[in-house]
């Protein structure tokens, strides 16, 4: 009964026009993120099928060597489509999380209530599968749509540990842009990009790079795959939650200040 | 007659010297952004017409491989030129279009007038040929002119698609940097460079990335070349299109305020 | 007599401690950019001398086109430290012009009177051959130093025609944002290094991008070789002569204000 | 005696709350700015030991070009690593030095007390090593961790050259950007950042790219490799000294004002 008169309280309280144009901004800015970067991994016609049908002896070789340092411009030009993506985004759009760890985050720091952040979460999840489902239909290949996928001779707790730096750095990048007075606050959303492009020059070659579990999310759902899919969402998650203590603890220690905590 | 006298009366509005010199300089702006972006395309010295007259049996296929890698390559450095060019222009001529599409999204959202539209889109339309006849004039190769192709596999649609999505959040990221209280217009010209760098990043393995019906337009004239020449004009359009009404009606409602209308 | 007392007073006019400084900044400046620019061309050590000594029939083409693409991937190194080098130049040592071509439209808008003017192009002739002398006692090779070369297929007017486009749009971009009203002026440094690479990304597979003479000049000195060098002096100039006329012209007419010509 | 109460004075000088944070900031500052730069490096699965052990005659020749066209395109996305890892680094943790040779410019311009200096610079490298521990521990291969080396053909004192003119740099645009009345201190970590970049897209070919004592001594001591190790001190520490000299001296003579000095 008295969950009940809570969970009524707490609709009524997100029961708003405001924030029904929240939900709906981090579903539209979700999908657009997650298309425009996603599609520079996918649309790009793919060799690979190609060399593992053809290819007699002498120039296999050189294949696989050459096939992986393709793999490695891919690096530098879907790192930066991922963070102008993001960083495009956050201007068009306003200031969206577009990430479930970083909605972790904040409900960790108390600035935005669970039963918001539920919400915020599922219109990100909704985005990325939209985005996905779109993108399978434009494009010409329908079997990876950019999964991450740990690179064989990674072990899982390594793949973890590379999510877990990458989100760390991530969501403390957005902490320290996003605090109202910051001196780069007018400058958030490119050091936004510029943190999620960092990501990607690092673990891309390792993990795909995550980062965002919406993002590992989309593809595993559309490809019904979700092998070591726990990686993608226990990495960025302790990440981000160091990251949180990292921010609150030391950088700008909030427990002087209690009514930040109200 | 009263078509005479509407027609009179707009072009006693347009027949002003602010005028001639903001279509001067979409002129020269296209001109000079377009002879810079589609030269990095161009003026490179191409391998392709040797490895197709040369190259025996065991290397033509590592030969393939080589040269769609070297597209590749080219892919950021091309990416990067169009961006850059763009920014330049933009800091260098003042607030220009310099493209057909965002002049559609202006008239759409009735920021400027279907008349004056006609004579930027001439001029940009002009830009584009005068850019390429300078291009022709100094490339070592006559052929291709950095004109926009479907890569083979790809199907028109598809390519509509991809064409769309890029000149949606182009046009989308110009109406909300364009806009005077934008915090971020002081950025503009780097958020459209940005902006554009994003598209190609994304495209450009696709379509040869059009984005601007302009830069489709003059390399097909000066090459007499206008095959799938609609999907250049009817992506970028429905894109821009889709933009404004995404703009204008979710993100900065205009309806509360019947005065900007008009 | 009169050209005497004429000479006088213009020495008079420039003996001062404040007009030294900035020679010698002018000179100082021009080493630090082009020692740290060309020597991200010259100290990387080549496979050129082994690939011609070595290599039998099947695998010489092979390395022809792989060479070749090795020299695109560095484009996108190279005109990154080019613009890199500029932007960090100009915040560490002041606005200088670092480039004849530069000072050139500065003197065509009476902005530098020609005394000044031959004394800024010498130290910055003098700084280009102190950074080449530099480059050459910590290079492996010795050969090349980065001299600008025009690419075999292209012809000396198409060259010049690359150079004059390209440095066009760079004195363009400087005289628009060291006006001293202009919008961007706090970011001028920003905003000519990323002319410089834009100009680089465009030109360096035709002619290795001049744009300045005093880097074509300072390789060609050291290496006693001046193989079409005029194209690298005609080109920047002329160049720079048209930007002026546009920007002093159409851009800013300053015959409104007749002031600002005295 | 008197050393002992001078050593006292000096401790309870340090023995502040401010102090530690500053130290401990440090600490964790160089172990993210160096775990993440680092990891661009270490992480991506190399090819080199299968290369060495695998091949015939026709192929092994075309692979050597191969794996150091690979080192070629690595450059610019470590380069990019590096200064992106730096400028987000400085801007979530705040004006730190994590470098010993900026310290010692510090120390030169008597910016920082000695005493202060020798807990910076420990704190430095201790990050160093335990960046590079955790480093060991989710990396796939263990053997180089980015150790810098001195690439073959390449005399020490070209080597050391390198490094002076790199840190030169480096640490002339740090004293610059860090001056409180600077035009862009806003924009200090940006600059900063864009300074690494610069110095790894020149050097990384050479040296691997040094600049920091700290960010070689860790690799260093995990790896138990200290050849040519020399040259990663005395280089940076020498450019660091030279550019100490260039800004205090000619480009914001301190002399004129001595209470700067006090």
């Amino acid at each position: 009964m008295k969950l009940l008169s809570m969970v009524t309280l707490a609709l009524r309280d997100m029961w708003t026009l405001a924030f029904f144009r929240e939900v709906l901004l981090e579903f539209l800015g979700t999908t657009l993120f997650l298309f425009t970067s996603l599609s520079s991994i996918v649309l790009w016609p793919r060799l690979s099928p190609l060399s593992d049908s053809m290819g007699p002896a002498p120039s296999s070789r050189s294949e696989t060597l050459q096939l992986s340092h393709e793999c490695r411009s891919d690096a530098i030009r879907v790192s930066l489509a991922f963070g102008t993506s993001l960083t495009l985004t956050l201007v068009c759009l306003g200031p969206l999380h577009l990430n479930p760890a970083v909605t972790m985050a904040m409900i960790a720091g108390l600035r935005v209530s669970p039963w918001r952040a539920v919400l915020h979460v599922g219109s990100q999840l909704l985005g990325a599968m939209c985005a996905c489902a779109l993108l399978m239909s434009v494009s010409p290949q329908r079997e990876n749509l950019g999964r991450n996928e740990i690179t064989s001779g990674v072990f899982p707790y390594q793949a973890f540990t590379v999510e877990l730096l990458v989100t760390f750095q991530l969501v403390l990048c957005i902490l320290t842009v996003s605090h109202p007075k910051s001196a780069v606050s007018s400058f958030s959303p490119a050091l936004a990009g510029l943190s999620v492009t960092l990501g990607h020059l690092v673990a891309i070659g390792f993990t795909g790079c995550g980062m965002n579990p919406a993002r590992s999310f989309g593809p595993a759902v559309l490809t019904v795959n979700f092998q070591n899919h726990w990686v993608f969402w226990a990495g960025p998650c302790a990440g981000a939650v160091l990251a949180w203590l990292l921010h609150d603890l030391v950088l700008l220690p909030r427990w002087s200040c209690p009514a930040d905590w109200l």
